[in-house]
Formats: C-alpha cells, sequence, structure tokens
C-alpha cells in the first residue's frame, strides 16, 4: 500500500430539485458576476438554464453566458470564455452540463487565474498557481469532473487532446439532480457508464497489494454501476438506477477509489488519441480499446483480473489457475460492454483503420515516442502499436 | 433514496512517516501560533511530539501546549484551552490523538471563534457561526473526529456527555500514520475497531431502499474492518492491517456511508449515557449495547439484517425466512466483538446495575422523557429502558 493524500472538498448538493440551489451556493462561495457555460440546446429546451437563471437573480448574482461546449472541449471557445470573462468581470465559473462544459470551464478559470497563453497547462509547460472559483450544475453522468482534480482540453491546431491535473480546480460544489440525466440518449448513456467504470478500473489494476479497503470499495462501486446500467438500457427514467450511476460517477474518480494504489490509466491514454482524431465518445471509444489492453497486459498479475472477475462479475475462482479466471473475467467484461450496445473494437465503433492510421495513434500516443503509458504493465510505443492493432 | 450533502473537505496525508509534513501543512493553512493539544504522556515517551514540534519549528511556526485530554473529553479542559489559547493569540489548533482529542480542540474552536459560553452548542441552545482552524495528527482509530462534523464533550457537573455537529469544525488536514497506532493496548485497538463498525450500522440499518451504492461501500467497509480486526489480535504491528482500519476509520464517519440514508444512532445515544455515567471506552460500551438493541428492533425489517448478514458476515441467505438469517447475523456479530474480547452486555464491560440505574439511563437518554432516539425504529424511553435491562 502506497502513502497517499485524498482531497476532495467538493460540496455534493445530490437529489431531486437541487438545481434551485445554485444561487445560494454560489453566494456562500463569494460569486456575484457568473459566467453561465453549457453545450447545446437541450439545457435551454428544457428549461434548465431558465430555473438556475431564476435561481441566480434571487440572490442577487448577474451573470453572462456562454454556450456551444462540444464533446472533447476545444481550445478555442476556451480563449473565447477567458477573453469574455475578463470583459464582463465575471468573478465565478457555472459549468451546467458535463464533462466537456466542466472541463471547458475549468480550463478558462485556469486562464483568468493565470498570466500567459493556457495552453502552457495542458502542453505541460508550466504549472497552474490558482484558478477562479468553478461550480457546477451536473446533466451528464461520465466523466466524474464534478469532483475530480482534472481537465481535459482539445486543441483544435492538430487534434491534440491533453490533460492538466492540480487541486485548484476541483468545483467548490456539485449539484446533482438525477432526473436531469432522464432525457440522455442511450448512446450516452451507456458511454457514461463505461466511462466511470474505466475511472475506477484505471486505479483497480494494479500490481499494489494491502489494499483492501480501497480494493473492496472499488468493486462495490464497479458492481453497481453494471447492475444499474443494465437497467437504464431498458428503465431510462428509473430515478434509483440514475441515481446510484451518477454518485458512483463523482466517487469514481474524485481519488476514492485510488488510495494507497498505484495506478494505470493506459486504457484512457490510447483512447484519448482515438477520440482527438475521430471525434467519437470517450467511453465508446475506452469500450473498443479496454478489452485488447486487457488481453495484452493480464499475465503481468492474473490474480488481479481473477479477482476482479470473482468480486466484481461473480465469476468462480480457479486458484488453480488464475489466468483462466482473469480470461474469464475479460470475456465477461467485453459481455457486459455489448448489452450496453457499446463497441469492443474500433472497427464497431465505426472506423476501419489502415495500419498507417494505427501508426500514427501509436505515435502520438507514445508523445513521438518520447513516453512511456500505465502502471500495471509499462507500455512503449510497440506495445500501443500492437493494443491498437488488437483492437482493430 | 433521499436527497443528501456530502462534504467532506479534510484533506488526508496518508502514510509513513507523514507527521513530518505538519508545519507545512499548517503553513499552508495560514497558521503561525499554534496550540498544541494532546492527552496523556504517551505522544511525549514515543517522540511523536518531538517530531512533530520540529516540523514546526521548521517552519517556523511557534507554539503553546495543552496536554491532559481524557476519554470522553471534560468540558473544564475546553474551558481552559480557550484561555490560554485568547492569552497567547493562538490562530490554530493541532490535535494530536484520538477522537477525544479532536474533539477537544473542536470544542475550543468553537469557544474562540464566537461570543458566550461553549457548552451552549452542545446543550443545543445555539449554534455556532464559525470555529478557529483546527487540524490533527491522528495517533488513534476509533471515533473519525478527523473527517467528521462532530465532537462529543463531557460536562463534569451531572456527567452530561452531549455531542454538537456543523462543517465549521471539520479538520482542515489529518495527518495519519498507521505505525503510530501500533502501541495501542489491545482492549483500545479492539474498542476502536467496534467504534469504527458501529458508525458504519447507525448509518446502514436503515429502512431506506434504493442505495446500492451506499450499501455496498458501507459493507465492503465493515467487511474490511472485521477482516483487518482479527489480524491486528494476533499481529498488532501488521502495517497493512492498521492502514486499513485507520482509513475505514475516517470513512466511516465522514459522511460518505450514509448517503442518501435515514440513518439510526440509537446506539451510540444508548451509549452515551453509559460512558457518561461510568466512564467506559466508547466502543466497548457500543459492543455491549448492540445486540441488545439489535435484538429489539430487527423484526422491523429483518431483510435488512439479512443482508447484512449475507453481505457482510457471509451467512447463506434464506429468503423464506428472513428473521433466521436476521437472526444468525445478530449472533455473529456478537461473536465477533467476543473475537476481540470486547463485552457484549454491560455486566461483561464491568458493571452490574440496579433496576434503578437502568431507569436513571433511560431517563437521562431520553432527555428526561423529552426525546425519542433511532431511525430504523423510534424509540421512548420505555423501549430505551427495556434495551438497557436486556443488555444488563
Amino acid at each position: 500500500m502506497q502513502n497517499f493524500q485524498y482531497y476532495a472538498p467538493t460540496k455534493v448538493v445530490f437529489g431531486k430539485d437541487t438545481e434551485t440551489e445554485t444561487g445560494k451556493l454560489i453566494k456562500e462561495q463569494g460569486g456575484s458576476r457568473v459566467l453561465l457555460h453549457y453545450g447545446g440546446s437541450s439545457a435551454k429546451k428544457s428549461g434548465l438554464l431558465d430555473r438556475i437563471c431564476a435561481s441566480l437573480e434571487k440572490e442577487g448574482i448577474s451573470y453572462v453566458c456562454l454556450g456551444g461546449v462540444k464533446p472533447n472541449p476545444r481550445l478555442s471557445l476556451v480563449r473565447e470564455g477567458i477573453e469574455l470573462c475578463k470583459k464582463e468581470k465575471v468573478d465565478f465559473l457555472l459549468a451546467v452540463g458535463g464533462g466537456s462544459v466542466i472541463d471547458s470551464a475549468k480550463a478558462i478559470g485556469y486562464g483568468l487565474a493565470n498570466e500567459g497563453d493556457v495552453w502552457d497547462f495542458y502542453a505541460q509547460k508550466r504549472t497552474a498557481s490558482a484558478c477562479m472559483p468553478v461550480g457546477t450544475v451536473l446533466t451528464i453522468a461520465a466523466a466524474g469532473s464534478e469532483m475530480s482534480n482534472s481537465s481535459v482540453i482539445t486543441k483544435e491546431e492538430g487534434w491534440i487532446k491533453r490533460g492538466y491535473s492540480s487541486n485548484y480546480c476541483r468545483c467548490r460544489f456539485a449539484v446533482m439532480n438525477p432526473e436531469l440525466t432522464y432525457t440522455l440518449p442511450k448512446y450516452q448513456t451507456a458511454s457514461g457508464c463505461v466511462d466511470i467504470i474505466l475511472h475506477t478500473m484505471e486505479r483497480y489494476f494494479s500490481k499494489e497489494s494491502g489494499t483492501m479497503l480501497t480494493d473492496s470499495l472499488a468493486e462495490g462501486l464497479m458492481r453497481t454501476v453494471m447492475n444499474n446500467a443494465k437497467v437504464l438500457m431498458k428503465d431510462p427514467q428509473n430515478y434509483e438506477a440514475r441515481a446510484q450511476i451518477m454518485w458512483a460517477g463523482s466517487l469514481s474518480h474524485n481519488g476514492l477509489t485510488g488510495c494507497g494504489m498505484t495506478e494505470d490509466w493506459a486504457s484512457h491514454q490510447l483512447e484519448h488519441e482515438l477520440s482527438a482524431m475521430f471525434d467519437v465518445a470517450h467511453g465508446a471509444g475506452l469500450a473498443a480499446i479496454w478489452g485488447s489492453w486487457a488481453r495484452y497486459v493480464y499475465m503481468e498479475k492474473p490474480e488481479r483480473f481473477a479477482q476482479y472477475g470473482v468480486n466484481v462479475l461473480g465469476i468462480p475462482m480457479d486458484c488453480s489457475n488464475f489466468a483462466r479466471t482473469a480470461l474469464q473475467s475479460i470475456e465477461e467484461t467485453e459481455r457486459f460492454f455489448q448489452a450496453l450496445e457499446m463497441p469492443i473494437s474500433i472497427h464497431e465503433l465505426g472506423y476501419d483503420l489502415t495500419e498507417e492510421q494505427l501508426q500514427e495513434l501509436a505515435f502520438k500516443c507514445s508523445n513521438e515516442d518520447k513516453r512511456t503509458i500505465g502502471g500495471f504493465r509499462v507500455l512503449n510505443r510497440e506495445d500501443m502499436l500492437k493494443i491498437y492493432r488488437m483492437a482493430k
């Protein structure tokens, strides 16, 4: 078990009608002039933005709007947001949406609280020393950005997708009303569930030992998401199932499921290149990659995959042959992805890639052959290429 | 599933040698003049206080000392602390110890940040509007006060033990080095483990439904504590087991295991009167009471106790007779307490109470017949008396 820090200061306000508390929560944080940041038109059409605006007005909080955040949020809009906020003297950033909107708000926050070009942080050229306060009304359960320290931005020039993490950007509050996720398309719901499970898997698949508590929390979380994701495929307006998934999304990425672990994150890195190049839904991209990653690495410590299979999927343990139980757990996970109508290959994701494109993915993912990825098994460019080929 | 708020902003710094970071953590919080608050002489003898003082001095932080906190911390010392801190212009309270020391520091914090008598808050006469910042170096895994919003103080006049809860008192940071708990006497280790399990049980035994995620986290936590508590009975210097228990202690009482639940807390209320009257170890008192409480209430919803038995204790489910599985789970839990050499009656706790004393306990616990307790089953004075008699 590794030493660890756990710091998840976001105030979560969870349940029905909680969006009406938004104004009060911003006031509590000292905000008086807000950027209302959002994505497409659904928040407007559903009346959610109106309810939030009413809640701000009730507290005497003024606001300016900036919509148009796209999945895999773009640097150009971040820059636009920074300029707008400077001009409008904004002191609080409210993200109404899912991970993309929150990540965009976090990037705007970095840009406002630090001198120089905001992309520098994502390019790992320097570190931020502050971030303007961000809060969120969450409408998609997936990315976990509402409690996490991370944000991921895509630079259109070269379609480079990069993440930056620091405690400064953690949301001051997160309003989570599971009802707001009722109208998500099936594909997006499923993709979100995969993302949530993967956030825990990236921490769970580790060679660490002596982490029974973190393991049991992670296993319980994964079981819960798998169980309730299937409910939502048939009954998308099931409040309890939406609630379990939504809360799991936050706990999966706020650090809790990684306490004491050495983490992996290879699947995420492999997928980031895919979704930067082809603009696919992040969760779907993860589903397309994960099985190939797992088959490539599981022999590093088959007991770990076997434990996952037994404790999460209910596969009987074969202690004389961990590898067999491990392989079964990988197959069973892919069957779960398929039950959610998620792809388990890049082909099923909708792309038939040439060898040249696979090479390009591996080249980019290895940062032009300058980095390795993965903690469970360290992967170099050659390994990445092999996994992309397996996932083809 | 109930709406809920989850707010656990304490920065946890967990692992070996982490106490050397104390000075840095206080500086991060803006502290420059510290009250070093502790209990008996063990922190001095072990060299822990010296290591912490060195860490403060390294950061140029000055301090005054106030030791002598006893289990079930006393109001008189809290008052002494308030006077000392005013005189010495202290701006940060550092609790080095377990729940009693942290609770004492929190009470001092309330006294410093609010006008008037600090007992008013515990007597529920008024609410606090602030608390001086508190941080801790934890040396006992039990109370969970390092991440909780609560503190419990005993007023010597009449031996009244009362709790007060607010987010203001939450520790800014908690340094947790499991090695610091190696030298705890067996009885105190066991008592701490019972307290940790009970903090989750008080939230878990609920008539709420649709809380699969919270349930699975709670069940995993209880399994982990039971498993590792038994390890510590034989091998008190087992780092991994100490670490699981210590981290479980914080997560058990920071709100995580209660998200979405209606909570119970009857066992704690029943025990508070016991330990106020007889100054027994809190966890041991809980073990002495719990089985009687459980037998008195389980028929309200035997399925819940059956689920606990199956998911935490591994008892086979008998779906044709939940009550049977429920009763087995209560018996099995008492056997676990016995395996830790914990009492399962007030007699075993060391006291043979007269009917008059039992009446007095029920009278006090019902706040002179003016309150009921419990969420799983609401209990009045008569119920309390019956449970005390069963636990006799």
